[in-house]
C-alpha cells in the first residue's frame, strides 16, 4: 500500500489499543461535524510487528502507532497520539469545538495542555506498564505488579480530584469535552486490564467515564479499525 | 511560604531532577534574552515528601514538580514540564526563539511538539523506570532491569535516526535548538544513570549532549536549584 493513492483526505496507521483509539474518536468526533473529514484505515496488529519494518520507520521512526499521514497536506506525517490530536485540532477545528484557542483563552488551552500531558506521561506509560506486569510478562513478579497498579489508582485519584467539580478536565465551570478527555479516556476504560476490577473507589472518575461512552463519536472511534 | 509575596515575576518549585532542570534550562535561555524574566526558586528534596503535603497538591493535584506560579498572569500555575515549557514559550517567547510559529511554521511546530511528546511520554517516563530498577528498587530484578534498559536504548536510537542528518531535533535543515531538545537533553545527559555507561553506541546522540552542555542558558540551568 502506498500512502498517496488514497482518495481520502487521510491515512491513519492504527490498531485496538488506547493510543489508537483517541485518534479515532477523535476523527469521528470532527466527522460528525464536517463530513469531509475521512480516513483510510491501515489496521496493524501489533503482534506482526509491521510497525518495526522499515517503511513505518519511514513514517515514525519511533516504530509505534497510530500515525497519521495528511495527504491534504503534502502527505504531511504526524506521530506521538497527543501530537496527532493537537494537528488535526489546528488544522481541522478551527472553531475549537474540542480545544480551546490559545489566544482568547490562553489559561484554557494551558490547562488543556497540563491534562493531555498528565495522560500522555503519566496514564499512558504507567498504565501500560500495569498491563504488561498483569498480562503479558513471562513471569509473575509482585514488586513490579504492585508498583505499577498503586501507581495507575494514585494517578486515578489525581483525576478524581480533578473531577471533584468538573464533568470535563478541562474548560471553564464544570468543562468542556476536549482534548485532554480523548487522551486519557481509552486508557482509563481498560482499567481492568491493568488490575483494577472497577472503578467503584473512584466515582468522579467512572461517572466521567460513562460521560465519555455516552458520546456517538467514541462509540463509532473505537469501531476502528474494524474487527 | 506564600506564592503570592515574592517580588519576582515567577516562583518555581524544582528540584534537581531530569524534569526539574527542563524548565529552569529554559527559563535561563529566556533570561539571557530578557533579563526581566526572573523567578524565585522554592526548592524541593523528593525524599522530604513535601510535594505530597496539602498545599503542594492545591497546585499540582499530581504531587509532582516543577510547578511554576506566574504572578504577573494572576498567579496562574502550571504544571507537567512540558506544559510550563509550553506556557512559558506562548508568553515570554513571542519572537519565537526556541520554538516554532504554529501558524507562520505549521509543520516544524507539529515536528517540535511530535518530538516534545515522544520525550514526554517515551524517554522520561521509561528512562525513569530504568533509574529505579537499577538504583531504588528495593530487590534486584533482572527481568525488569532489561526491560527498561533496553527500552531507553531502544529510545535513544530513535533519537540516533532523527538526529542522522541534523543537529537538533525539529526545525527546518539541520534543526534549530527548541523546547524539543530541552525537553530530553536532562534525562538523556543522566544514560549512566540508567545502566547505559557510556553513548559511544549512539554517537549522533552523543554530540547533541555536548551540544546541548556547551549552552550556556543549559550550564546555568543545571545550578538550578542550588545545592
Amino acid at each position: 500500500m502506498t500512502t498517496t493513492s488514497t482518495a481520502k483526505p487521510f491515512t491513519l496507521y492504527t490498531g485496538s489499543t488506547p493510543n489508537g483509539f483517541q485518534v479515532s474518536i477523535f476523527l469521528e468526533e470532527l466527522r460528525a461535524i464536517d463530513p469531509s473529514i475521512d480516513y483510510d484505515v491501515f489496521k496493524i496488529v501489533i503482534s506482526t510487528m509491521v510497525q518495526k519494518e522499515p517503511w513505518f520507520i519511514k513514517l515514525n521512526p519511533n516504530g509505534r502507532f497510530p500515525v497519521i499521514v495528511d495527504h491534504s497536506r503534502n502527505d504531511f506525517v504526524v506521530f506521538e497520539t497527543a501530537a496527532i490530536l493537537l494537528y488535526l485540532a489546528q488544522h481541522y477545528d478551527k472553531n475549537h469545538i474540542f480545544w480551546f484557542n490559545s489566544q482568547s483563552e490562553p489559561d484554557d488551552y494551558s490547562e488543556m495542555l497540563q491534562w493531555i500531558f498528565f495522560g500522555h506521561g503519566g496514564i499512558g506509560p504507567m498504565q501500560g506498564q500495569s498491563h504488561h506486569f498483569q498480562n503479558y510478562a513471562p513471569e509473575v513478579i509482585p514488586y513490579a505488579q504492585k508498583r505499577y497498579l498503586d501507581e495507575t489508582k494514585r494517578l486515578y485519584n489525581v483525576l478524581e480530584i480533578r473531577l471533584q467539580d468538573r464533568d470535563w478536565l478541562a474548560g471553564p465551570g464544570r468543562g468542556k469535552y476536549s482534548l485532554a478527555d480523548i487522551k486519557s479516556f481509552p486508557w482509563v476504560r481498560r482499567h481492568p486490564f491493568a488490575g483494577i476490577e472497577t472503578l467503584d473507589e473512584f466515582p468522579r472518575v467512572k461517572a466521567w467515564v460513562e460521560r465519555n461512552y455516552a458520546r456517538a463519536g467514541v462509540e463509532a472511534g473505537l469501531k476502528v479499525p474494524p474487527a
